[in-house]
């Protein structure tokens, strides 16, 4: 823990339909090694998908895509590049909603983020925009052209994604900690 | 897999005791989402120790040591700093043993290896030395002095953990390729 950052955690969202992505607001949940009890995307695996292109589709994978964090900044840049009022945590399917961490998309793989009462998550990396948003924030505003909009304004603000490596409820708003893995560049590419 | 690095699977091993982290040699390894069947390392989950100091020890926290992986030049620079004829793989408790790698214990968190058959892991980070393969070195050569020099020779070479993320069998030798995530240093605490 050489390198401390602290955020905060706004709010607290799931999604127990199978019929959509978009999240509800809740005010705690119980992260277990499967991620969110009942939620969409919960398990120890999954099936890939478009955002592991280099698997045959449906594979069994572990599953990395536990839970899907947006930080409130970066939305805020996102609604403002779209030139829309606002771009809600739910609409991309986001679990948690923090705040105070810069660069909150780019934290690097192996990030750390502990939360209040014990449970901890571990950043599996970027969540690249897809379309879905897209389209869920192009109908709330009655506007087809955001639906092109949307990618090019959440490049590298989108958020990310995480698993759980230690059991606990969280509850917001609250505080959490970030532990950063030890950076490096890998030297065996150098010069190739 | 923009940049692929290939690398050769020289051999295998498990450990299959509960009184020695000592791996032996075997031809195939069957990786399965709780790592390899009945090795000391399996599981899905595992207790915390050492190695996760920001946890109470025995903690139940998701297991990503589940292989622990060495590479055939790295252990020949570690014989070499250590004065001795060799240093094997099993003595690390290693289950598989590559080469071809530069760098081998620098891969990036999240890098990628792709094996023949079809199995993937994914590289949890650099394997710290401990004083364990030290006492195993020091007691095969017969000269106590050996313990304290590993750590230092083996600085940065000791090889890495891992994680099953696509099941398979496994033999060796084989070629694997590596699949390097994304690379870039975190912007958040430039100036701090």
């Amino acid at each position: 823990m050489d390198k401390k950052i602290s955020g905060q955690l706004q709010q607290l969202y799931a999604c127990y339909s199978s019929d959509t992505f978009v999240t509800q607001s809740v005010d705690k949940i119980a992260l277990g090694f499967e991620g969110i009890k009942d939620d969409r995307h919960a398990g120890m695996t999954r099936k890939s998908d478009a955002r592991t292109p280099w698997y045959t589709r449906g594979t069994d994978i572990k599953n990395t895509r536990q839970l899907s964090l947006v930080s409130t900044e970066e939305l805020e840049t996102i609604a403002q590049k779209m030139e829309v009022e606002s771009v809600k945590a739910e609409w991309l399917g986001a679990n948690m909603l923090v705040s105070g961490v810069s660069d909150f998309t780019l934290l690097p793989i192996g990030s750390r983020l502990f939360f209040d009462n014990g449970a901890v998550i571990v950043i599996e990396g970027e969540n690249l925009p897809c379309i879905n948003p897209a389209k869920v924030i192009a109908a709330y505003y009655q506007n087809k052209d955001l639906e092109k909009r949307f990618a090019k304004a959440a490049k590298e603000k989108r958020g990310v994604v995480a698993w759980i490596e230690k059991e606990g409820m969280v509850h917001a708003p609250s505080q959490f900690k970030i532990m950063l893995p030890r950076q490096r560049l890998y030297p065996g590419l150098m010069g190739k």
